[in-house]
């Protein structure tokens, strides 16, 4: 019998990205759009049917012989692929997967994008995973997702893991989400943009980012820029990620402390472009604050091997499971 | 047909207790010795099973027509019963559940304390309860488990749940697990000493506990006396428990944050004590640090309802899983 094939759906605030996948996980096809969500959610849903049907084209296989469609979407998503509250894309209780499902005429199934990046990590990452694998996603935020043994764990009400608003720092900074101290306002790009700020704006500190960013400024150096000003030995640069590493590394632990999983998988944008450099750091506080000694050597921090392909990938995977 | 007995054990470092329950929880009969771990682990077991005997015969019961023996023990526990590793006791590696399988001839369960205190609340608890619980015990330290869909969450190799080595404040007070910052050091017995210790003998702060301890001393002030100070309005006594209470509030809301649980529960001897001034307390920093709202909202933060009978109880509720 030959593989069947699967179409995994990354839906973002700026972009629809698709992979026609096997069973295996090998990609055959992509397709790539702009999301534009500000046109409502019918019109996202269309252009997410078209992007499927580019992918379909660029695999050369027709729509119907794909077994079944995954969607990893920003929103916290009900069993029922119900998204119930997705901010980028101005959705609250929207039928996402009912609705990609009429418009494909296909099997759908729609899970948060954190939670399918995680999964996927699971099912196709190099290792193959068991037990509990938890995944921390730093890029413009700091996403997460658990799976435990094979299970995504989702909470009540689908709203489990937000792991990027845990408080690492008791009355520590202002986060976007309107708490303090959350581990999202140390680890992530907005994080980031926080400590560029301080040094190069109120510290006067010398830095050479300011001749390296673009029009989105200090608020969101891209991953590549930061990659560039490591290299050079920008201090400003390498004393803002070495900080966001430690607290990366402290939540890590403290997952490692709560949940002893197997496996804890560090991806997203400013892992994928500097991984090598913080992977180490991660692990020495990881090392410091995880409890006991035993739960952090029994536990495997990685970087992710997925990259980009992540939510793609594992929305696909997260379909093949709900068909299994 | 009649309701099935069951043995429920709780060993700890001080005593071993026993209740004979049925099947819906109700206790018919008890024992109780002093546990003695500094004669080994022979020692234990005997003892433990001349308890049960003893609750068999306050229950009016030959132990023969129990139909399962549950056990509770401050250690890791394996599947298959092994007692990995409790200080309290001196146990390495010992055979927990086969051992006194053994001595009593029946079917015989072991599990981590805190794993059957939360199993318990989930099982026999008021109400009853479904998705994901937590249980919190404040007491001489700071133990956790966690529950989820009728499961105990165990992690890889049984070490999971070690919510009292938490890191809550990074860098923060030293903890007797060689760390710092961790919750238990603000949020036990231990962390109350410490907060007494600064107060007392530091600052010089006036208070009526040097007037109520006994020789104990400062480091592990009881229950009963917590609670006379507080209702004495002492300032030392209130302004530690409020900030032991707040950080604990900060533990629920990050779990809630984390697992999206559908109830916590906080036991253990200073909640049993004092839960009615500090549950109002916790309820409102956890509000302040869950994300997002509606995961505070849909979680249901309360005292446990079995009190002291919680070890054992809950081993008792985990033997009936085991054989149902």
């Amino acid at each position: 019998m030959a593989s069947r094939l699967f179409a995994g759906v990354d839906i973002g605030g700026t972009k629809i990205s698709v992979v026609i996948a096997n069973e295996e996980g090998n990609v055959l096809g992509r397709g790539r759009r702009k999301s534009r969500p500000e046109r409502g959610f019918s019109a996202v849903m269309e252009r997410t049917s078209e992007t499927v049907d580019e992918a379909c084209a660029d695999a050369g296989v027709p729509r119907t012989d794909l077994a079944a469609v995954g969607i990893g979407a920003p929103s916290p998503i009900l069993p029922d692929g119900t998204a119930v509250s997705a901010v980028n894309m101005g959705w609250e209780n929207v039928p996402l997967a009912q609705t990609l499902s009429q418009l494909l005429g296909l099997p759908t199934f729609a899970e948060n994008d954190c939670n399918v990046g995680t999964f996927g990590e699971y099912a196709l990452g190099t290792p193959r995973r068991r037990g509990t694998l938890v995944g921390l996603f730093m890029g413009t935020g700091l996403g997460g997702g658990m799976v435990l043994e094979g299970a995504i764990l989702r909470g009540d009400n689908a709203l489990a893991g937000e792991i990027g608003h845990m408080t690492v720092v008791p009355d520590g900074r202002p986060c976007v989400c309107g708490k303090r101290g959350c581990l999202e306002a140390y680890a992530s790009k907005t994080g980031l943009a926080y400590e560029f700020k301080q040094a190069i704006l109120l510290e006067r500190k010398q830095s050479i980012l300011p001749s390296l960013i673009d029009e989105a400024g200090l608020d969101n150096v891209k991953s590549s820029i930061l990659r560039r000003a490591w290299d050079e030995k920008d201090e400003v640069t390498r004393v803002a990620l070495k900080r966001a590493a430690r607290y990366l590394g402290i939540a890590a632990g403290n997952l490692i402390t709560l949940l002893a999983p197997t496996t804890v998988v560090l991806g997203g944008g400013v892992m994928e472009a500097l991984g090598d450099e913080l992977l180490p750091l991660v692990r020495d506080a990881a090392q410091e604050h995880a409890f006991p000694p035993a739960s952090y050597r029994a536990a495997s921090i990685e970087l992710a091997s997925l990259g980009d392909d992540a939510v793609a990938l594992g929305a696909m995977a997260y379909a093949r499971a709900q068909l299994a």
